[in-house]
């Protein structure tokens, strides 16, 4: 088995990718993943800079596209959750033609708060890639909930 | 001069209703609001139970209305900037058929934290009402940041 082979195999069983997995899942109402592998379910997230570009910034994003990004901070969220045992609400807002905010609050705290743009070109180089970006904004996350524990359990 | 008369001027020299003006008039890109009293400017924000109820919930909410509400919750948002001195930012989010969530964030703090329903009959009894219920908000996010100031510095 090549390390290529081994990696892939490891990133689908991190609480990330499983929690990506169920959030793409659940956005599927008519059941087109349905028996599907991991990979293919999640093939949509991964974009490339060449792919990027050919995206154009007109108008507003996709509906596929915001159900994405909405799925990719629900993840976080859940996973925030799962770690500090409180309930983590994420709020993806839109306001126009590709630009938004997103928060993720606990009891009373913001434990995570991004500007969105170029909303139409969301996506991550790699699964991996996108696994790293998760991380980081994870342990920020649990950085400042551990920092203002009682604000969290508000 | 009658005390109606008296109450009516008291209550368009507050901060609040200052605000809501200022708000309603950046709002207006046409210019209808130009030169009109600040009564006529705010008369929208009136619905009276009646009225109300003729209000159908069916739909989106029309852009009139999702104006006001943002209207009402950035003055909310600029009177707790004035009292605590630092950046308050609302963010109204409307997610279907009239429902939505509306946070008030300083720093890492929710100062505000609201759950809309029937946003399509937005609106108060009257222009005193509708200011006693920003007093509320207002006091109420003064005394969480009053509580974690830290957070909302952050």
């Amino acid at each position: 088995m090549s390390s290529a082979v081994i990696d892939r195999d490891a990133i689908f069983e991190t609480d990330f990718i499983k929690e990506m997995l169920r959030q793409t899942r659940a956005l599927d109402s008519y059941g087109i993943w349905d028996g599907k592998p991991a990979e293919d379910i999640l093939e949509p997230f991964v974009l490339t800079k060449e792919r990027k570009a050919l995206i154009p910034l007109i108008g507003d994003p996709d509906e596929e596209t915001i159900s994405r990004i909405k799925a990719f901070y629900n993840a976080i969220a859940v996973l925030i959750e799962k770690e500090c045992g409180m309930m983590a609400v994420s709020l993806v807002h839109l306001s126009h033609e590709g630009f938004g905010r997103v928060l993720i609050t606990i009891g009373k705290l913001v434990a995570l708060d991004r500007t969105l743009r170029d909303v139409h070109r969301f996506g991550f180089e790699s699964l991996s890639k996108m696994k790293t970006e998760a991380d980081k904004m994870l342990s920020v996350a649990l950085e400042i909930i551990g920092t203002y524990p009682d604000v969290a359990g508000m």
